[in-house]
């Protein structure tokens, strides 16, 4: 594995989970693996979990980190070729994804979607622009439309916690105040088609997701009837791909409710963070022994590390 | 010792600086207790001291550090249990301080106070919730009311730097144009009551701090009164404890100047830092050999450095 | 060398440029050599490769870094002598830099020019306050008149790529939409002074350097004159020094093209980054073979990997 910026990346998905359930037992087996290699961690959006996890991971494998985030610590890119830059961007990803490269084995980025124009952010522009200037391993921290080290983390807590083989994973949208990306679920999706898991992704009308990910995956508008027999409950919202970025309705009947979970197999309730209590799930849910984002979210750093292992020693 | 979120927390507070002053003499002797492990510090408000010396601190440990200014870099943490969070919170603390919690062995919280809501405020509400959640030891760098790294170096110096014994030590309240939190001020006492010097807290009517706090202490009105004899003179502006924030006045007549200064038996000059030159102290005091300020803020390091050894001595 | 504010303090500045060439060929043969120190990076401004770069050599060295975006993550700092602070101005530099020098055994500074007064810029305010107060050398990271990194890099960068013994190289003013520093141009005369190049200056009229630097050195208004048999094309923006910080025009005439560099003896082109796509420079020009402008960011990490070093072996 070179770059990770989605599944594909990944010559076979179920290795590099069984990977990190091995990191997870022994952290520091290879702490000298990232001797002499520093990885930059580059944000153009808000982080915590993928901010500290990615951190951790590096640093439990002997890799330095340099963290920037660009906008607030620099100054804004130009991604257009041929721009006459006389604006207010200071400088061309060609150059400072190049130069970033020549400081850093390995760099990660975070580039939310805009949500103003679809073809754009699902072009993963920031994402691949990196990848095709810094000439070094790019990881996704989170690209317009992709965020695999979330998805890698979900598959990795599944099979932690699956109560048989084949569990019944049921992603479902949530309602939430504002317009939020396509990425979480997208990923997911991407991920779960590697798996033998049934699963099922349930949302309401006009909050279906783009077909490039779906691929005829099972979906319903009836939420309940997709809990039924749940082992896992994957709550997030998601803005409208169909009306790009825009919120149709926050749906109250959607929120993950103790009367929702009673549909399930005793499922799990899972969820990628920050999560908004009371709007996507109740806190008696959040609250319960049913919830596992807080272990999910441990797993994040496992994800990490696996990744960054797979990269390290493919440098 | 598990949190070190006020003198409370230290079974032995002298011994603790009796530590400090230990490492400052060999600061490296333990450089490899904090392998493999990873503090996280997470600033809700600005810092430089706190900052910078916490960080050396664990560097010389050997303890990775994650800083995060989490409001600038994260987003905004809902503390309400029960919260609808339909609003500008992104995340629960709940959520975020368990999470952070599986990524790092130590956290360090700095939260202000906010000066609106006196109860509010005086209940630590910020690192009293991450105490409750993260799973994991909990330092204050700087709560509402209390702010123990300073005030465990305040005491480091006065050892080092005391004429006799039982040195007299003044608390003086200074003007300031702005209003500032009691948590100096507050802390100072706290940790006064554990040793034997004279002590006694000088401050302008309207100015007394929290019973909680002065628990009887000496106190005075007449500041040249109770600098006479001092031998060290610590002065700090706070805004008024019972109209709750206010800027009573800014009387010029609590400035401590050279003639002030007379009034001593030679005493050292001490603050914590920031100081409004020239508003709480006159040049010719700060740039004179009393004044110790620039030492007391080195010995930070060893207040930090001595807190950390001892957490993670338990871990 | 103790500081590094600008050519002044390096004995030997072939000498150095040596030494950064050596070491970019065994990049951590002095891994060890920043053991138990810390430096600390303090930015006034935005910064990526000058942040990057730094911090990279540092890890090459095994010298812990802090990094302090100060406007962000402190507050702002006073710098006038006897000034009463009762104003936004919460720390006086005189303890601020007394204070990180007790934390960090070096200190790098960033501070731009303002702009607004010559004679402000011009005493390098911000490097000279630290460098009085701090009691720990300071490394300039770009001051408001000298960018001494950048131009130590300029120098390794002509001496790795030079066709013959004495190349001749043109420092070029360029048309840029904002008013900026002279900082790097200054920087680079100076530097040049001390070579046996042959080189000229070519700027539009009004755009001359200030005296101090130019020193006499050959300066043209005729850039395609200038251009003749150059083997090195330096461009760069900067506002007027007699018409204090002002954009006297932007006369696309200079930007260089293609067109410009036929005019060389198949010269190189450089420049310090960031650079304005189609203002400063044609994309034909950067993106064709003559273009070093990645492979000079680059070397930033040997010139600040040979400039700690050297003061390392000082301390």
């Amino acid at each position: 594995m070179r770059h990770f910026l989605g599944v594909g990346d990944v010559e076979n998905p179920k290795a590099l989970i069984d990977k990190a359930l091995q990191i997870k037992k022994d952290p520091f087996a290879q702490a000298h693996l990232g001797k002499n290699k520093t990885s930059g961690l580059i944000f153009f959006n808000a982080s915590i979990r993928t901010r500290l996890s990615t951190q951790r991971a590096a640093q439990n494998l002997g890799l330095q980190t340099i963290v920037m985030n660009i906008d607030q610590e620099g100054w804004g890119l130009e991604f257009e070729d041929g721009a006459v830059m006389n604006g207010h961007k200071a400088e061309h990803i060609r150059e400072a994804a190049a130069v970033m490269g020549q400081y850093c084995e390995i760099i990660g980025v975070r580039a939310f979607a805009k949500l103003q124009d679809r073809q754009a952010d699902y072009a993963e522009t920031v994402l691949r622009k990196f990848q095709q200037f810094a000439g070094v391993p790019i990881i996704s921290l989170e690209s317009e439309i992709r965020h695999p080290l979330q998805s890698l983390t979900d598959l990795i807590t599944i099979e932690e916690w699956k109560p048989k083989p084949k569990p019944k994973v049921v992603l479902t949208w949530a309602p939430h105040p504002k317009a939020l990306p396509q990425a979480v679920a997208n990923s997911l999706v991407e991920w779960l088609h590697t798996t033998d898991y049934e699963w099922v992704i349930a949302h309401p009308e006009g909050y279906a997701l783009a077909d490039e990910f779906v691929k005829g995956a099972p979906t319903t508008h009836d939420q309940n009837a997709a809990l039924a027999n749940a082992d896992f409950v994957y709550a997030k919202n998601w803005s409208s791909y169909r009306q790009y970025g825009q919120v149709l309705h926050q749906d109250p009947s959607w929120t993950i409710t103790p009367a929702k979970m009673q549909l399930t197999n005793q499922a799990k309730f899972m969820h990628c963070l920050p999560v908004r209590r009371n709007v996507i799930v109740a806190d008696a849910v959040l609250d319960s022994d049913a919830s596992i984002v807080v272990q999910q979210a441990a797993n994040r750093v496992w994800a990490a590390q696996a990744v960054l292992t797979e990269i390290l020693h493919q440098l």
